[in-house]
């Protein structure tokens, strides 16, 4: 595979620095989309066939070699390196080996760049999927936590000051609706990106009545990118917005770990992060450090830095630049190790431990005074009134217990009032309304 | 209004260069959500009067004090200048003066946290309406030059090397779909955030059975952001969607920017950019520049900066904290100027001046080698074999026409087939599915 | 004003809009720049006299004129606004309006490019060195405050866990050392961009032998921008790498302002800061909020954004596009609120109160690991051996004093052995080695 | 070495997931860092024997085996891999397993924290030094060409349109001064974090009294980081600033890269990229693309996305936290891609074909007439008089030569006055005052 098939005669002296420069980590990278590659290719095959460009036992015969590819690439005896110049390449090259010169004729209309615009699209709408499974899973460990919890109090805080009693179910149900609006986002940006490129060709379309419905219907996309252009225009716009939607949950994890972070410290003395996530120290006997905590706290940055590079990619006029090979490492990147990330979340969050008398100990005084402003509004005083009356009966709360405050916390949403029903209905809603 | 309500014995002393800083441009910013800020609050107000809170009375008054308020805002008699600490005090300020007692009552079941959440909520909604709005009319003025200008031969490029003959159909249609595309996502994100926070108060609800779902529904929300932990953990998440939905569009306006930008050096020579978006040298005196389409291009780094500074802001844990004050400034500016800038792309487009004797000139003979390539496929070649051929006569490529080219070119979105219904279609049920 | 000099018959009908988002905000926004212009605009005046294109009264007229500008825009005499397009056409109109023709001389051999490019370099250099300097003031403050309570135990963490007995000495020697060292970087960048674009026109020069290095040498640049194009094609660069300086002290005050605020929450309880930089809760009666700490941390996102805002701005071929002026708004609004906030933090390290007793009593037996583990070794065990002796021995800690533990810890830089001359030496050798 | 030496009992069950996401690439990182650990442990083991917690024979036999196990890396016989938890364990684990218990001492009187941050230091040195040395040569080969091809006439652009006849030389020492700005700082940047963080532990020092001057001395570091917590809080802020230098290079080559771009296609026709740096098109049988400069216009992207990542993991309290170890990634992965992009860059700039005729020929009449109007100055007349005169004479000036104009831009660093050996004493400078 070393004699590319469209090098040209001028380019032979191409030196092998500039090649290498030229390759990056394309192949590694393809790794992860060969077996998309593949379901693409074989539905081209078949479209070809349906319009004569290739025969019924042509099509097939590519079909059935692009069968055995894939196993043996899924069982590791083929090994997609740098021997190929790049995914596209490598299956070209073992149809070739496999059916001589039949081989040749799965690039007809089409080009690499509307084989990895498709591969891209079936790549994310995967990962996209599996993105808004992981943040149904996360939602549903808090939401079974905090119907467990739902009484026990807590210190609420704001500006990190301790405000007003609160509960481990709000605590919870808060998280828990973080993650079902991320699984909600990872839909929606799915389905907005759910739009077959294959058959664009290299931006201009191509003169054979290519069956580009028939071909998008059978790699299950139920419409069209229609227009040759803007299948090459939206590459890097596309992997942005699914990079926007992990990036929703990586976000939420960042705050939820900030949150854990604070709470495992010894001034907190809040909850125990699991034994198995933590790791001890080099120099210092006495130390267990919630590390995995910290490094879920910094993935939002290689989200982040994924975003900013794919960004820094696409300041371009129409049309294929080759600028745009630079967007596949960050979004590989980010997805690769973003849902990594979060496949440990549940099992993080259902071995967190609570110190609950230290939390119930926590509240003090003072953090009633909200309710006591409260409830002076609503035997008839304004606000404001009642809330420099309460600020000077401060005294007068130290007999209060915090689980009377979230007794009568009745506000939808609130300690008396979660509402997990809704959570819970939304949560399955998503799952619902598709395969 | 130099009296803040809330201001304690303790920090009298605070110095002036403190409170300018801690202010910012938070009254400016204000601004732009007083009208939302007043919608929300009138309901509210229904919304306890509804819980007995307040007397329908008392509600009704309220009301019909903040319907002057915006009479006024709107009318310029009523200036949110540094008088006010915010858009909120000035509010509050406004029924305390007009109603006296009664006006501090509208505080009750509420904080600043949510009154800012819910009218930051309302203003992207319509911000999202008008960013979709105003995409589906770039959409339209491209698709109507498309249809117009379908057959115009252009060179089509990758790699800003010449390649196939193309269309000025093919072309607009290409921007066409990519504003139906941003539009589609605007919804989308419209929708995705259309929840009402208002009633979580300060992150952990009241004791008040307050009426949440009657008090959204008044205010056009479908949903409840339920728990109130997560109405404060969303902000800047939401927000930063938002954005999301706005760079699309405008990351978009950048290429198109740069087609134009290209197309209108002397050397493309391709079109003219209508003068009234031009300017002059102020030391060469032969010069007319197109600075109108250079700063629609670097508009889009408004709207990166504006999500890079909404991003680092956000790197917290669970709870309201006074850095969430500066996501306003980021996404304020963003969506002003990047709306400005958006409503003027119909204009300048239907102003752009094809040199379509030039554009036709400039498709030089090996542009037909692809064509010639694709032709010996269907006349049963492999692909890389007659793309072998193809490459060893490109001379004989001199006499063919780029119309035939075009003519042929039948594959669904290409020159002979753009599928302009289709791009039509979707972009009026974007609007049809919604008020 | 409204008859802009260079504007073309065929652009009279620019539409209004278009006009004003053309202009932006760079009127205001040359508020900044105005004295800078001025200043440059005075050297250029002489130095067209020197070279015979003005004559000595010509030119002294001009000075003197300028003078009369500067003296009322000062005064608030002269109010730059939306009557003229920019600061530039400004001072060309005051010119005219009171020398006349003569007025429309200092156009002569430089264009608006080179104009700009030389006031931001002025500003650039004024606004670093004072950055530098306020660098330097709260390196200060640190110092005196790590001197005065050098000995006072508090608990070190990594991880957020507690790890070995640490000093305010060491923590205040540690935040000084980080704005030693960010005054080091402002000079060093200031250096860096200390060279004088002015005279190199649009970016190609002009053809008059003009006086470059005489013009400089008054502006106080100890060097030129030789090349005209490299004049246009750093702009943006030079603003980048001037926010990367203030990044660096905001990202360090972003540090700081984290150990505030976490060390202000009940629950580590460690100090307290002073009530001028507190603000009261809009519900919350007892809250008393550390909200300019938080602010001073979410100051970082400001310059974030800023150089985010700039970068996406610079994907350009060469020469002066209108884009770049685009990165006035970024620069100008990020050194404006960085070096606002930055002023605040001297008063701010100046009032806080420490919760000495606390402190103290926070150091548990366990971080004394370490130490033993030390001594064992300094006893001929390897480090492993005794880091595993040590942790078996845990309990036998509980007799350690912290203050012991200070006395022992003498490597460079440790508890008893601070260097803090060393930091003041460098401080001031800065401070030194130029005006 | 599944042994982990720090690992807890409480640890054991640590889940495999766990730990491959805890270890991320860090050992495939630290293939980069090794020589650098290792050069420091061993200044670490011979300053442990200047104070006496080792022998001298310790010391010896330490760096002796290090040593070894350097030049068994460089051979490619020792491969650092997932064996090893990272490049630090791997050195300690080849002590051990060279010299038995000795090999366990190398960790007294340091931690992870200070190793890891002395050996990024060390390679961020190299790093720095090679960047400038590659802006270096890149200007060197710019000067060469400027030199050769002074005279040569192009049309200069500002905005993309035609404005005044410019010189390859012109353009050519733009791109120069360009990188020696660049190596410039590079050097700067370099010089400014070259202080050594080894002897600071875990961010509080040690009891021991270590020699820190004189291991300093010996890597070649002309001070300390003397705050142990500033060694731990300046991570990620220096690798910032080297990443900053880095991005003043990549980020003028994309402007390089952009005019190349432009000039290489068909409508411009101004140059011929080298066909070593092009390659083809799998579906154009006509096409020859400038791959390479593609690539190096999108490599800024890779260090904006790394400055990126890095910025959002520094939002932290003072001291280590485990986030830290997400700077490493970013900051090789730049390094390792920038540098092997910029040394491509002088054997493509050497190889550009300039298409001189075609040049010449576009300079069209309209671009003399800056010069007609700085003409009509020089004998009197004001410039805004002189512009408009020179705007109604555009038709005046096709007779003139581009020729004439070059000659009589004698402005300094105008085309006849280019300056170039400023620009070749400033480079030699900044090689000279260092080893």
């Amino acid at each position: 595979m070393t004699d590319y098939i469209w090098k040209k005669a001028s380019s032979q002296a191409v030196d092998e620095r500039v090649m290498r420069f030229l390759a990056g980590d394309d192949v590694v990278l393809d790794r992860e989309l060969l077996v998309y590659d593949i379901q693409a290719s074989q539905a081209h095959a078949r479209g070809l066939a349906r319009i004569g460009v290739l025969t019924s036992e042509q099509a097939n015969k590519m079909v059935e070699s692009m069968n055995r590819l894939r196993a043996a690439f899924e069982a590791g005896d083929f090994l997609l390196d740098g021997r190929f110049e790049d995914g596209h390449s490598a299956i070209e090259a073992w149809l070739t080996d496999e059916l001589g010169e039949i081989g040749g004729r799965i690039h007809a209309g089409r080009s690499r760049n509307d084989q990895v615009a498709v591969a891209l699209r079936l790549y994310m709408k995967e990962r996209l999927r599996t993105l808004a499974s992981q943040c149904g899973v996360i939602a549903e460990v808090c939401l079974v936590r905090a119907e467990a919890e739902a009484d026990h109090v807590i210190p609420g805080h704001t500006h990190l000051q301790q405000a007003m009693p609160s509960s481990l179910g709000l605590w919870w149900a808060g998280h828990a609706e973080a993650f079902v609006d991320n699984a909600a986002l990872a839909w929606r940006i799915r389905d907005w990106l759910d739009a077959s490129p294959l058959g664009t060709a290299s931006g201009f379309g191509v003169n054979f009545p290519l069956d580009r419905d028939g071909v998008a219907e059978e790699l299950g996309f139920p419409r069209l990118v229609v227009n040759p252009q803007y299948a090459q225009n939206s590459r890097g716009k596309t992997e942005l917005r699914a990079l926007d939607a992990l990036a929703a949950a990586t976000g939420d994890l960042r705050r939820l770990s900030w949150d854990l972070s604070l709470f495992a410290s010894q001034e907190f003395g809040y909850l125990e992060v699991p034994a198995a996530f933590c790791t001890g120290s080099s120099i210092m006997p006495n130390k267990l450090n919630p590390d995995t905590v910290e490094l879920l706290r910094s993935l939002h940055a290689t989200i982040v830095g994924a975003r900013g590079e794919l960004e820094a990619v696409l300041s371009l006029p129409s049309g294929y630049q080759r600028d745009l090979q630079d967007t596949k490492p960050p979004l590989i990147r980010a997805f690769s190790r973003g849902l990594a990330g979060l496949a440990l979340v549940p099992a993080l969050l259902d071995g967190v431990q609570w110190n609950r008398q230290r939390l119930r100990k926590a509240v003090s005084p003072g953090m009633h005074a909200t309710d006591l402003a409260n409830e002076q509004v609503q035997q008839g005083r304004s606000f404001r009134e009642a809330y420099r009356a309460a600020a000077a009966q401060l005294d007068s709360l130290a007999e209060r217990r915090p689980e009377d405050s979230l007794e009568a916390r009745v506000s939808p949403g609130g300690a008396r009032n979660l509402l997990l029903d809704r959570l819970k209905a939304r949560l399955q809603g998503l799952g619902k309304d598709r395969r």
